[in-house]
């Protein structure tokens, strides 16, 4: 039985503001919440129906029974799903870039669904750590959480001031972008590890952060008429699994 | 102005049924109207607001100028943009699969976020063709006609019982589909030309669809604990990369 004062209290973390204040995000549905509970992440409360009680049969401190109706009124499925959990953020908010470690930076990715696809594509590629600048749309975005299908419990998000942490890397990291007047990135050199900075959907690489890549890459277009960009996270899609190509 | 019967007239394009009976869809915005101008496409009606005519002098015979209120109430967009037009269904529903083309087949894409996200990707490698089953979603589907930026207009979108066109096909065709137990594509022979299926974002290539497939391919994975599979898009565009990447 969900309480007033508890229905208010989760439906306040469908909100950025409070979930930053509260430090805690949604995880929804018996698969996510699963790889969220066998992962580092604290999960400080479960909601479930009694079909997944039943079926769990989870030894937790912090466990409520409730109803369909009840998992209705603070779920942001469309159709819920047996079972919420409201998991504490990570805590720690530390980078530390590692010898062999290929870390991508994100310059303000707006949209949660590609932030979502971004951090599946990581998780694919093994690429353990993003970088985001502050303006980067939030991981903890029910709808991010969601999309990147656990695979955010496997890649660490950490938002920081871009410009200054990739000034503060060491002068031999690489940090590649992909620019229009880039080198062909089949043709470039390409080193297993370094930061590969990812340009915001509409704008690109802002130009502070576009003095500080020292390897300019492009993804090769094989039409004429083209006007358009390909979408953000196609692009990181494309350089991830080239650099992981050259590194079998 | 616009009467009561002309604003039921365009607003019944909003749902798939109406669209394929009246054989129209609806694009919106400068830039993707622009393109169906200048495109193959034969644009039905305009309607637009004062600011777009006076930009634009264009001679049609069938523009009306309207408020942007008006434009509110057929628009689709959160911020409707301008203009709207109504462009007829291409005229050919025929497929020539001539030598040396790279077609991309799609196995029933459901979303239309990733069938718009698809279509640029063609429309960046150069893939002119793509062949759909008939229970992927519809490219005119304005959600798709908008995500496509243009591509529509230079890929030309067929749907057709996929088996059946796959079996017609001239047996010296390869028939390329990404499977679970598929050859690394890194290791793979790729010839210039042949069909790519891409199958569905939960189901993947349907059985009857894959006893078609000559050459299973895979994108390797580079992390041990995945449980999840790349969304259909980001595949996509990786395979085209790479059948492209050895085509330069």
């Amino acid at each position: 039985m969900l309480s007033k004062n508890l229905l208010k209290e989760i439906r306040i973390l469908h909100i950025g503001k409070y979930r930053r204040k509260e430090q805690k995000f949604i995880a929804e549905g018996p698969k996510i919440v699963q790889e969220f509970l066998d992962s580092q992440y604290e999960v400080d409360s479960i909601y479930a129906t009694a079909d997944w009680m039943s079926a769990n049969q989870l030894a937790h401190d912090n466990m409520v029974q409730i109803t369909e109706k009840e998992l209705q009124a603070i779920s942001l499925l469309k159709t819920p799903n047996q079972v919420l959990a409201i998991v504490n953020y990570p805590m720690t908010n530390e980078i530390q870039f590692e010898n062999g470690d290929l870390i991508i930076a994100l310059d303000t990715i707006q949209d949660p669904g590609n932030l979502g696809t971004i951090i599946r594509i990581a998780d694919w590629f093994g690429i353990r750590k993003i970088v985001c600048s502050v303006e980067t749309a939030d991981a903890f975005n029910p709808k991010v959480v969601q999309a990147s299908m656990g695979a955010l419990t496997r890649v660490q998000m950490i938002y920081t001031n871009l410009e200054q942490w990739l000034k503060s890397l060491d002068k031999k990291t690489t940090i590649y972008g992909t620019m229009l007047n880039g080198e062909n990135i089949y043709e470039s050199e390409l080193k297993h590890d370094g930061v590969i900075v990812i340009g915001n959907e509409g704008q690109g690489i802002s130009s502070e952060i576009q003095q500080l890549i020292t390897s300019q890459i492009k993804i090769p277009a094989y039409s004429d008429s083209l006007m358009e960009s390909l979408n953000a996270a196609v692009a990181t899609a494309i350089v991830c699994a080239e650099f992981r190509r050259r590194k079998p």
